[in-house]
């Protein structure tokens, strides 16, 4: 049973068409509902697509556009999932990205990415379920599973019949999750797990989550599959969040969770092994920005039109087209740092260094992007019909997860200087003055 | 009645005691509901102040760390507004702030300004609320109103028995209020008002609105007190916003409104009498950012203490402690400059362009500090239990409320050089080629 | 006769050798005099080049490397320019770049666009130097010359024997150059020209200068070659300046400066015309700041492995590595915009607007970059032996020429909300108050 | 004999001269040689000032506005000190600063700190050529020197008849100056000083200079003064700043230096004996910065009054007026930053985590008022005789010195964490892979 039964279609219904209504109190610009036209691609990037990944590309905006722009506002403000919408989502075709096989598309990383910035432009929660089910569950088992275990997940979760989620981070282990102390004892016929798991996406409801623990036995990192209901485990929603509020982030908690041999992913003996999916999660995370910064700058290019104040739109001030010039420019640079980082993973070029570089980067400058989003709509920028609040929530997530800001400059400043910075010098090495 | 009517007690009890229990997913760092100590004042603001200032000080800082600080979270989440703890609020006499008279406690700006800052400290939606009554909608009374009103009104409202708002913004003019559209037409014993308000705080609850509008007669701007049911009043809330969500803020429609020829303000001729009012509500809106960079200085502080990783408390990393030493360094400056422009209003020595140029910088500051607090949280920093994410939030509205961080600057430039540059040059005029 | 005649050959020998000795009063790391390896190109650009523009990369960066900087740094200080090198320079057969014919080397954009990079990674008033000479001054004559201009000229400049300048800026008129004052009369056989031009690259020294007057007959502006020596003709070199310190700008004084009939070029007839020189020069210029971020981290790369405080080499603190990180990314994504707006200009795709989007943003990047690297070289950071400094100086002049930052987001926003912002409002119609 | 024996008076005179002709080339701007006037003190400053701060204030204004103003760019070019000038410096009684006693004027802080904004706001230089002298040199000697030194010393220093340099920096060692390498062996009668110095100010020229070594008896540091002309005292030049350019910095090589045991101070015993100097030191380096500030307004606020493009002064620009009224808040809340921290050093409450942590917070504000103001004056901004482009260059180094930003920030972060985190982790200790 996939995340439909928990959604009462109608009540659902009813919602989503009060958002679609127009907006009453302020007539003098449109919402995100009617979603403005893309035309941030002043670089012509369309150009550099194969042309299945103009399809891919083309295809998800136009479900973006019609299918969740409407609706998605609402959901975001009262935290909920659309789970109504997945059965749509899941004619795009777009479950297991990048994977080969087992029902899935491969498809090229860019062509991959293409869904995440498209999706990721109208709303970033969205691009950031599927990213999760893709490029961090399915992908594990894609390339660390058993042939079993492929055999019997992938193809419903390539259909978003079952729904994944992955676990790594913990309360105690997030930037240091090497570290991690969930434990895996080795019983007879399997395992049992104990252990809290921390803000792993889709976990009130998937199906299917992979759990990073430790074995008892290696004291390496090892990772299983945990199903939906499963006895010993328990997740609990994170509440109160400013951003991503449409992902459903859970607390886990593994009291003796037991998962039989079978649950085991044969491909991890240690943590290194994360990294094989992390290279390419990474890369798509680097992506979000960049579809959140399109989606704000189409926004705002609108919105600049429709708006008048000092009877003149406000595109025509200053101030106004400043800020526009600089996010442009923004979205076509990082717009080419993914694509370039992207065609150096598909010829084999790329370390896990370059994509921290990128990552860190793309979230920085997205930062830029929204937060003048932010100020051109002026109190509208406040409410989340008009995109750019939700927008500017969202990007504080994708700044901190799959590696907060610091944590990637660290990784990148490794790569420049051969140096690991992780760690504190102990205390009392430190020298009692210093000139300052 | 005032707006204790609209709370259900019981219910509203339940929720607060659900956000003072302990944090369930991590336990590694403590929430807002347990305040952080203040460590912020390292500048020693407090010997700048008098006696009964410190004491609006202490006695607003107690109020809130012990009975906002463990309930507001959940509120914010909600865009509720906590009613049930108005009576109580009411108990610290800061009704009324500067007005002395009608049971106005006659406070310094100074002295107020502590309120201000401390209510923010914890939570910025809680500041407003009480800014928008006693600042906007209170002053205007007393500084324009007429003896009768003053009367009538004022001790209540000192009392917050009854709750003011203050409605100059519309949908159609925000940052150019001046040419506001709401009308008030003249007829006998009376004005029948009809236009739109937007964004109007505490509005859908507020028994006494101050509505600015056109007269008729004149073609100047008037303001009149219309109460909380009137006939042709409408308010409708503002949802989904990602700011002072615990803050009302309301459209207002005024459909044929009359109010009779008592409710008009004596005091106001023309537009330029709402200075006389936002000549002090700036300055209080400056403030607001000083009191949210102490609560996030605060909070970080004590987070950074206690959260560790690889194997060091957060506040032991090089990239950490750049990031407090900025943070503290703002907090002390932004006090700085809103004590000194204080000082220079009790002396009469401030004009509207000190004002704005200090508001805006408070904005940026603020902003910048509540930013580095949102990345000290990491994940964590998304969540409003741990206050920075509400305060990230929350820090925009102020940037762009009462004047937006652009018109102030214009506001300030305007000082500077002697030239308004607040309108778009004609279309026609401008060169068809430039350099560039 | 070029430039050489006027370098005295021995005197700049020995100077040239005093900056290559050791620099004794910091033996712990290296100066530019031995200029640190290229190892910026993370993102392995190379890949995207042409066989011919990788040539033109390679021979360029080895001539910089080897001949210009030992003894760059001792001329910046003096303000003065190194003839001695020109002869050299020549050989690298750079002069003419785009253009075809005429002895031109007829190069691709992104192969000029090479040379200009790996000038300016040593040496950014070299890079201007030559830029003004190419894109502006041999352009000019090749794309808006007669066929007989062109035969007589361009061969000698392309072999670096004749040098060029190009003088649109007027004291008057810097931004606003299209209102340039100048005059052109027309008289018997010739054109007698007034004015006065500001800023002029090279003018000092050079053969030919390009000068833009207005049209006495058809009050448009035309432009003129005026040849060195011309009568009438004063230039004064322009002092004092903390950027481009080789490049020798100069004020021409025009005082009734009479050029043949054969002078004017016959491809000019309005202002307008400046665009088809300045669409390619603006690409250059764009390419500038990514020249000289690339010098500068590579520089930093090395001294920051080279200086150790407090125990360790630089390159290990958390605070260097966060700002080699954002050096890096900056280099990256400087370098695709500026290649993929040169991949547009090939295709016949790109528009000015694109061209200052991009120079606009790529000069905004470049100075994070040189500032960066300026902090983490401390003291020697503002020494130019060390690289840094120099570039930190230069950076300001290519943020404010061919266009300034601020006009050019202003073309930027008129692309983008099709308003043009450049001109001031009238003061009087000007709102006598708004709500700030 | 003092520093004028080495200025040939007439010859600088000349120059003087011709620095204060017309500025030919642009005539439509004033330079710096006629000084604009003070108009940056909005928040009224001067009331926070005793009668007798203000009178050291407005002397040494009139003196830097009519005797350096006219002359200094022309000095900073040439990396020349003006040596002429002293004399009449020497008159506004600034030598000794806070010093009491022994001829020197025992100024109160914030007296001190206005004669370093007011040298500061016309040339940084000059301020730091005499905090050297005052804040570093004869304050050592005044605070940590016997008796009998200061009678020697202070009187004529106070008169600035003898000029004074401090060496504490070394090649090795300069943020981590408390490692300092250079020895002081003791022998008969005295001590032999070996070592290296780099970056000290005034040593070319200097009368007196405090050397910091370490003894090789205690293995504690000591300090030494040496007097010019000193056996094995050697100083050489550092010549391509781009920053401070009249401060004579210097390399000192000390080879087998011999002072008598009557050239030690008694006073310092430890590293630590440099923090009673460096605590008001750092104080009145944080104000230089204001200093800087002050002037780039002033300068700018006349700039766009007087530059006109696009048919208006610059002034009238919404992108102008953005920066001005930026740096003018910067420079309001720099100065109050500083006074109060002032105010807490004259009230025995100032740490030195403070003094860093303003230290640090002026310079990066200072760094981007300067860099707003380079902006502002377009090409001419480039050019030192309009004041930016000096100042520009000049902020840099303050930056760096006394404690870089970073050294600073860390010095702030220990006190606010309690943990020392200058210090590097050891290589080995640093986990293999981490999340990112
Ligand atoms: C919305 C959201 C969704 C997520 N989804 C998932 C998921 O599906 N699955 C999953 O496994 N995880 C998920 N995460 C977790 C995410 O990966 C972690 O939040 C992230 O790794 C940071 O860990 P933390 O929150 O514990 O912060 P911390 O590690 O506590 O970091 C706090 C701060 O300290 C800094 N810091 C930490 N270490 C250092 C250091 N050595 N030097 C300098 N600074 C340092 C950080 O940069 C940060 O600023 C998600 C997080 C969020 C917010
Ligand atoms: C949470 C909240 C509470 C509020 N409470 C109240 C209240 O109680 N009572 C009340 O009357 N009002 C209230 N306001 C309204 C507030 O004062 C306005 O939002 C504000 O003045 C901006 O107006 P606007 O939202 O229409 O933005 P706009 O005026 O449309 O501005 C949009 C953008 O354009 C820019 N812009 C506008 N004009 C120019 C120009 N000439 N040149 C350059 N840029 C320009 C702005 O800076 C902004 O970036 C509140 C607003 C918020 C968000
Ligand atoms: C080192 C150097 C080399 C140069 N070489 C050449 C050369 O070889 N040939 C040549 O012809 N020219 C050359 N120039 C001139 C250059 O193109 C001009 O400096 C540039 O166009 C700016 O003009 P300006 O200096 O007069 O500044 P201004 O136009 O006076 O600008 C001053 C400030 O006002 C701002 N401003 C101006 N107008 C507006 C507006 N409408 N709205 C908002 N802000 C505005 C600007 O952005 C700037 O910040 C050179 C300049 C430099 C510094
Ligand atoms: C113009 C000028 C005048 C001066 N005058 C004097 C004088 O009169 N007398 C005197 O004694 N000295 C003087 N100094 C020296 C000054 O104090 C030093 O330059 C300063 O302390 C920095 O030392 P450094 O240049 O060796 O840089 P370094 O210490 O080599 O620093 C290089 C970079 O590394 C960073 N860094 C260093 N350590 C760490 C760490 N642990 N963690 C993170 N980052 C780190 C720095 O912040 C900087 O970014 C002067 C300097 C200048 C530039």
């Amino acid at each position: 049973q996939g995340p439909l039964d928990e959604a009462s279609g109608a009540q659902l219904q009813r919602e989503a068409t009060l958002a679609t209504t127009n907006y009453e109190g302020f007539p003098y610009a449109q919402t995100m509902a009617n979603f403005p036209p893309a035309v941030h691609d002043v670089f012509l990037f369309d150009e550099l697509l194969s042309p299945e990944e103009k399809d891919i590309r083309y295809r998800t905006r136009a479900f973006m556009e019609k299918e969740i722009a409407p609706i998605i506002a609402n959901y975001w403000e009262r935290a909920a999932f659309p789970f109504e919408v997945v059965p749509n989502l899941a004619k795009l075709n777009l479950g297991g990205a990048n994977l080969a096989g087992y029902g899935c598309p491969g498809q090229s990383v860019i062509g991959a990415a293409m869904a995440v910035v498209e999706i990721a432009r109208v709303d970033a929660s969205m691009s950031t379920f599927l990213m999760v089910h893709n490029s961090l569950c399915m992908l594990t088992l894609g390339l660390l599973g058993s042939e079993e275990q492929k055999r019997e997940l992938l193809p419903d979760m390539a259909a978003l019949k079952l729904i994944g989620a992955w676990g790594l981070t913990e309360p105690s282990n997030g930037s240091d999750a090497a570290a991690l102390q969930t434990t895996a004892r080795k019983v007879n016929g399997g395992w049992v797990l104990n252990g809290q798991k921390r803000w792993i996406g889709n976990a009130t409801f998937a199906d299917v989550i992979v759990i990073w623990a430790r074995s008892s036995e290696t004291k390496q990192v090892n990772a299983f599959v945990v199903r939906k209901g499963a006895r010993g485990l328990r997740t609990s929603k994170i509440e109160n969040k400013i951003a991503l509020r449409v992902v459903q982030n859970a607390d886990i908690f593994l009291d003796d969770c037991f998962v039989a041999d079978s649950a085991r992913l044969p491909g991890v003996t240690s943590f290194k092994d994360t990294n094989k999916v992390l290279a390419i999660s990474r890369i798509m995370v680097a992506w979000q920005p960049v579809g959140i910064a399109c989606g704000v700058f189409d926004m705002c290019k609108r919105y600049v039109d429709e708006r008048v104040q000092f009877g003149a739109a406000l595109g025509s001030f200053q101030l106004v087209q400043e800020k526009l010039a600089r996010m442009l420019a923004n979205v076509q640079a990082m717009f080419l740092m993914c694509w370039r980082l992207s065609k150096l993973y598909e010829e084999g070029k790329m370390t896990h260094e370059l994509a921290s570089t990128t990552k860190a980067w793309t979230t920085l400058r997205g930062r830029e992007v929204v937060s003048l989003g932010r100020e051109l709509l002026g109190g509208n920028g406040v409410v989340s019909d008009f995109l750019v609040a939700k927008a500017f929530g969202d990007m504080e997530a994708i700044y901190t997860y799959e590696g907060t800001y610091e944590v990637n400059v660290l990784v990148a400043g490794r790569g420049i200087t051969g140096k690991a910075a992780f760690k504190a010098a102990p205390a009392r090495k430190q020298p009692t003055s210093v000139q300052a």
